[in-house]
């Protein structure tokens, strides 16, 4: 379809529109939903540099760090912030990271986004697998995007997509590019995320991803509630274990409660197609997540109800694996493998909901997912981690 | 009090004003003192990108690196340098540093400036605590600063004052923040920091700080000497306890030499005031140095009289802890902790003596602190690094 | 000799003419190869930062990275390139590499230059030696140039001349200056390194070098040959033993062929003055390399030749050292040191090729240095890696 397309960034030929600024008047655009699209190069400590995409659509306001990742900052709805608040406020350029720093947990000095992917040669926690010290979470958060491209239909209703490559590329070991799509239709309260993995090496290759998405408050607050149709669950740990029956209720910010990571398999329509909630105490608002389970066959749990200043967070993750780390999923089957010139594709929606009956509509169809079927409890961790 | 103020550096806002320039004349005082303060943004090598402050107040020039923690690189009195030689000549850009490196000593890939900060999770030696490597010296020396003030009293004496705000921050681990101010009146050659540690997390956190403030030539040449008042002092090796009857004596630059360490429990007024003192030969130059023993109580001598071009250079070193790894001061009591919400005040001063007056005034203070109290001298290390 | 001299880059004095240009024309050269010398600052991905520097002479172009340790990224002689296809595409900024991932293979994520030097406190494999972790092949190639100055005569035949000054200093450690001096004369193929290294410090230390050049289509191909005089050759380790008969011989590329690495002690004129040659399958396109085994007294055989996406590419590499970890050289004499003041020489010429008596030329020089001496072949490794 014709689309309107402008290169923001570009490593092949060394373009950088830094400062980049559109809006739907500007370019002749007779939108009913305004918008506009800015990038703009941060500064100050460790945010030297760093470049931030803001797009602004009607009422909703999208927030993008190509420099870490394409990830999502966070989202606005109106007044309403869809992301969470972590100790780290600024936007920290990946020169300032030392990913093998505290034994390979470097990679939480720059943690603060809505959307994190995890990956795409490891996801997990730090440790040893085949001699090599994983650092969490694995590389692709810290690494600048190399493409940058946004394109805007000429036909209403405009949707609007921002892409993004970013390579995980080491000479010997990896070959990735992975394209990163983020795309909205004006008018509609919700993105949605298009990603592909290829593999452009000659070689079969091991890979991992978790989309760490998190939500801190209003959505997540005592009372709310996470739902998604469950096949099976257990605790990440012996201390997840503790909480196990009530997984799915969200607490207080509470001193000293740390993290409860809970591990399940998903049930999900023929297609793989499956939904997960979050929701707030008096369900009129929340944060529907679409995802496939042929693409992402699992999903953690990341239950960081800690106090407000020390990030009061949960993370819902679907992902090809959960967040132990590599040498201890291969048993489990999560460490699934991509030929040469293979891809792989991951979709994910978020969908922001602000009335009684959207998040109704939302609970409607995960429950219908569910249906007789009882989910399985285990008791006991699957691994030791 | 009414101040003139400058914003120059500001990650909340995203401002950095990279050319920020200005002068007594520029903002309308009518100073019998001329002043100008001026950012620059330095290039080449691994300073490209770092920032340098630069204040000319009279016959005095400070240095300011907002890149490296608010280090002071040198001051200059007239054509008298205060600071030290490193074969590291440039302003090293902490991108470029790994701090893990060699086994955690790359900080000493950027170390060349006069006040040198050790913290704030913790400074010593590198080594394992807690099934962790802490890298020499900790963190903050390598964070670039968040939030850069200038304020410059609008009434006689005009007092400069140049504020940064330096973070060290790690979702989970801490969640610290450091003001910085360093201030000088026009007309006197001195420069005062009053620093304030908060912690803005949560939960208590251990912390050191060791000030490391090092000098070479001219103020240190063979001939001079070091005064403090000594409650107590021990070697910090046994290296270091070969060199313990003359711990307090400058000798020539001396290939293989090395560094000599000693531990110092200093003296002080009933209100923990005290002063250290280094000068020269003729005891005519020197820097007085003055700390608080309830804030700093312990002081190191760092000793490090090798050759010129390998870096001849004493720190006198305040500190809440000695140089020893974490792991080894715990005993000691001098891993302290601060609260949530705490803070921490560390105020130093150096004066700049040029004249046998000024020094023999210095000496005359510390000779008064120490009284008729006999230093208790160990001749054996507190423990073993 | 009178020159006209232009400074690019100092760190001394701050400068950076990032966007330097110049042509024969503009600076009034009546040259007949007309020239240009261009540099620019490189955006995107992790080539953020990067500076590139294009020498246009002729039909000749030649492209370097001060940001990479003056490496040579690649030559085109006309149409046809010298240097190899790395997975790796972007100029890496050194500021995303951290050396120590992976175990010590972090420089990987940067490597795709025709010439990388490698050294200079160690080079080689990683490992651990003195209880430190070597990583592969030191820190050079990741050092920004501190110095680039351009040079060109002012009379026929108008010899350019690219000088970068890269250091690695470190206090306590080490306190080399590094001259790296690329010249070549409009009209002629080849260009000439002179390099030299200047140990500033008061202490010998221990040094290495290995000039990491590489080559790959066109001149690298199946059916092409590597020659050059030997006086003994050995496997690097078991699997390049089976290699050994065919180490000469270039194969196509080949899935899972992944590397064979030969060790090599050429034989010289009495001078020392050798020469590598590489040529494609019709001998009709190489390149010469000349070198002199008194500066530079042994040489690896990197025989890369795993498919065309995965890296096609053969390194001939002459250096002070194999390709081992240094703590297993000092036993084969392959760990030089440098006292204090000492300057250590290192000169190479590349010479491209394109026509078949050019290429039998180089040949006949090569068999005239072998003459009647028979390789002395050693089936079994120097040692074990």
């Amino acid at each position: 379809m014709p689309t309107y397309e402008y290169l923001i960034t570009d490593s092949a030929t060394s373009t950088s529109n830094r400062d980049f600024h559109l809006t739907h008047d500007g370019i002749g655009i007779d939108s009913p939903v305004p918008f506009s699209i800015r990038q703009q190069t941060l500064a100050g400590g460790k945010q030297q540099g760093s470049e931030l995409i803001t797009l602004q659509v009607g009422d909703m306001t999208v927030r993008l760090v190509p420099t870490r990742g394409m990830a999502v900052l966070d989202v606005f709805v109106g007044d309403t912030r869809f992301g969470w608040d972590s100790p780290v406020q600024e936007v920290v350029n990946p020169a300032f990271i030392n990913l093998e720093a505290f034994g390979g947990l470097g990679w939480l000095e720059g943690f603060n986004e809505m959307v994190v992917r995890c990956g795409y040669q490891w996801a997990g926690h730090p440790g040893i697998d085949n001699g090599e010290l994983l650092t969490l979470h694995g590389r692709i958060q810290n690494t600048p995007a190399s493409r940058v491209v946004l394109s805007i239909e000429d036909t209403p209703p405009y949707t609007i997509r921002l892409s993004g490559r970013v390579d995980e590329k080491c000479f010997k070991r990896c070959d990735f590019e992975v394209w990163m799509h983020l795309s909205l239709v004006p008018g509609e309260h919700r993105i949605t995320l298009r990603d592909e993995l290829i593999n452009r090496g000659d070689y079969a290759r091991e890979y991992q991803v978790i989309y760490h998405n998190n939500f801190g408050t209003p959505v997540l607050e005592a009372g709310g509630r996470v739902h998604l149709p469950v096949r099976q669950i257990s605790p990440f740990n012996t201390y997840a274990g503790e909480g196990l029956n009530g997984w799915a209720e969200v607490g207080p910010p509470q001193r000293g409660f740390d993290e409860q990571v809970f591990n399940i398999h998903p049930l999900a329509d023929p297609q793989g197609n499956t939904e997960a909630l979050l929701h707030n105490a008096s369900a009129d608002l929340g944060v529907a997540m679409g995802f496939n389970t042929v693409q992402l066959p699992v999903l953690t749990i990341w239950k960081n109800t800690d106090t407000l200043q020390q990030g009061y967070v949960m993370g819902i993750e679907p992902g090809t694996s959960f967040a132990y780390n590599r040498r201890l999923q291969r048993d489990l089957g999560l460490v699934p493998s991509i030929g040469p010139g293979e891809s792989r594709h991951f979709n994910l929606s978020f969908t922001f909901l602000n009335n009684a009956t959207q998040v109704a509509d939302a609970l409607a169809r995960i429950e219908g997912l569910q249906g007789d079927i009882r989910p399985e409890v285990l008791d006991t961790p699957l691994c030791a981690p």
